[in-house]
């Protein structure tokens, strides 16, 4: 720092990290502090172009405290879990230098320097789209690519479990794997890519946005209730666990749809089932989930071969994912017939994201929906208007990058306050 | 028979039968045609008179076939489940007589004697109020009792037990428990009373009968589908039934009621839990299920000890045991401030049963019902109104009896006929 120590240069990095779905699920630490889990998982990376956590970090010798923004919002810094991914992140800073902007950062410069935060969620934060998971991996990536941190993203997606378990896996595009680990400090707890979003591309994927009445068990305190009263639990961490992560691995690997589909909903079933298990039970999904699953269900097993995965997080909200367009389109046709949108919603608040897969269910305008015959498998014609609160078109996608366009950053270069 | 072979007398015998609910929970079968379990089960058998079949057997040389009536329509006794029951009767009936009437019975008589059967539930048989449970078990009190077989009950239970499983525990009042057996035909799985009704008698049932839009998943099918698919329910079955089989029995036998309610609750929220992790999932507890258990769970945990047990079988009704009049008071309070009636829903056909209870609740009229005050554990206070059909009031209950009073016969004395 030295020479530049009184100037007022404002360094910063903007970073866009994808959210990911579990599709094996993550559920019970064995250590809360570190986030060690009690099982492996794996995701799927969503395309950042519908759903990612942008953030730019700065550094400046004239900032005097370390500040965050979410969303436009300050937030605190001091909570544990920001606290131990800031001082693992400046442990492995090393020697900065921009000769053209004259700026020199030894290594040991950044204990001192303080740092400006602000991320955005390019979708609703309390929509239950993991939306932690996007925000500490970018987190975690803006500040390493800052502090020039020469560790790859396996060394990095260890630092994002300690401020959110599945961030980790937000660190790759297309399948990710958090590997449990062994060791007691947590040192191999890491995920790794499995296959990039290039592996298998015909993949879409469809997410129900539920309208819930429920307020819903934090997933921290509801996996930490599991561990310590379901009595299934452990035995799904030990026994169930381990076969399905080989064989979806196996199903990725040869982009087996088939077995996909049902590790998937199985693994889906099965965590909801240990939630349920737990003392007082804890339900994610609720009725809408319920006849989601059942619409699903019933197609699938209608055709030759399954054509859609569902699977759902710690909330009540459907991600689907359908082998491939015309999946996509005959399935976006199958929830649009159920649940057409209120009267006073327009078609493209609707459905968001990749809209075309719209175009090929031949719905042009609400009238279309309307016009949407009962699927051929279905007998009953019960609607539920107005239960889904909107629909995300999307598919895999890639993981975290940097981002040079400046126009894109949060924070202003000159002043490192938000814009 | 003899002598009497062209008569026309009709001999008949009307018993009454209680319905009973699990409080450790039957799911999956190890033999399909014997039904018999794969882990213990204990219930308790709730007051026939507010939830009983009553069935009349009826014998008479005039009859040309056997014949059946459930609740006034004439049904088939074909299917295998009342064939085998009835051959199992048939086989242990004894000789006899009734010197008063000249009636004369052989033991290889009953072979050859056709029987009418009229059974009736005083509860809606749809409700999905283990109606099959009181049904079977009533039917073999009934012809046992007409064929003058010597057994005892858990032999009867056993022959019940091949109609319907649960059936087997409807033959004892108060708490019983089904034993899985080890023979292969089925000959120790019976059903023994752990304690008759007398034992706990402070102990109070509300039932509340949950509106429903889904077609439920028979139990029958339900439970062959779990285990063929649920990675779950042979651990439930091996590890953790028999432990909770031993401490149920120990919290009845000492009325611990704290303990009572942990292991009614737990198991019944395992038993939906491998029901979730069935390959396609079963859901039989909706949004209104949830959250009645909601609401008693955040009662008992607001008071000093549980006042409340929850139970649910294979669809929405919530089966609430109360540990005493005054809880009973307060939870029915608790239940009409969520559920409230439609207007259309007069007070007395919304709560059936015993209403002293709801004396007790001070609910004299719909008027009351409105003028409930917030639970003061509740920070919400959203109404659910019209999502409960009916409540049911009742207690744990005595087991079957003979009805001696030929004017409460379901067929006419005189030609064997539904009256």
């Amino acid at each position: 720092m030295g020479e530049n120590g009184f100037e007022k240069w404002v360094l910063t990095v903007t970073a866009q990290t994808p959210t990911n779905i579990a599709v094996i699920k993550y559920w019970g630490k064995r250590d809360e502090t570190l986030i060690l889990p009690i099982n492996d998982s794996i995701s799927v990376t969503l395309d950042p172009s519908h759903l990612c956590t942008t953030t730019t970090v700065a550094v400046s010798p004239s900032f005097e405290q370390d500040r965050m923004w979410l969303n436009d919002k300050e937030i605190s810094l001091s909570g544990g879990r920001y606290q131990s991914v800031l001082r693992e992140i400046r442990s492995r800073a090393t020697d900065f230098e921009d000769k053209e902007k004259n700026i020199k950062i030894s290594k040991k410069d950044w204990e001192k320097l303080h740092l400006h935060i602000a991320s955005y969620n390019n979708f609703p934060t309390a929509a239950g789209l993991a939306s932690s998971a996007a925000g500490l991996a970018c987190f975690v990536f803006a500040l390493a690519k800052l502090m020039n941190v020469k560790e790859d993203e396996s060394k990095l997606s260890a630092i994002a479990r300690q401020g959110s378990g599945s961030a980790c896996r937000s660190l790759f595009g297309g399948f990710a794997k958090w590997i449990m680990g062994k060791d007691e400090d947590g040192s191999d707890s890491v995920a790794v890519q499995l296959v990039d979003e290039k592996h298998w591309d015909d993949l879409v994927i469809v997410i129900a946005v539920v309208c819930s009445r429920q307020k819903e068990t934090s997933s921290t305190s509801g996996m930490r209730e599991s561990v310590e009263t379901s009595l299934l639990l452990q035995h799904r961490a030990k026994e169930v666990v381990p076969k399905r992560i080989k064989q979806m691995e196996e199903a990725i690997a040869n982009r087996d749809f088939a077995s996909f589909t049902q590790l998937t909903c199985a693994d889906s079933n099965q965590f909801h089932a240990v939630c349920l298990d737990t003392c007082p039970p804890i339900f994610y999904m609720n009725d809408t989930s319920h006849r989601i699953i059942s619409c699903v269900e019933k197609w699938n097993r209608s055709e030759e071969s399954p054509q859609v995965a569902y699977t759902f997080d710690a909330g009540p909200n459907a991600v689907m994912i359908a082998r491939d367009r015309k999946a996509a389109a005959q399935l976006l046709q199958r929830l649009l017939f159920y649940f057409p949108p209120n009267s006073d919603i327009d078609l493209n608040s609707y459905i968001i994201g990749d809209k075309s897969i719209l175009q090929d269910a031949g719905i042009q305008g609400k009238n279309d929906i309307e016009a949407l015959p009962t699927p051929p498998e279905m007998k009953d014609a019960q609607k539920y208007r107005g239960d889904v609160s909107y629909f995300i078109c999307t598919r895999p996608g890639r993981g975290p990058v940097v981002i040079s366009d400046v126009s894109q950053s949060l924070l202003n270069p000159e002043t490192g306050l938000p814009k």
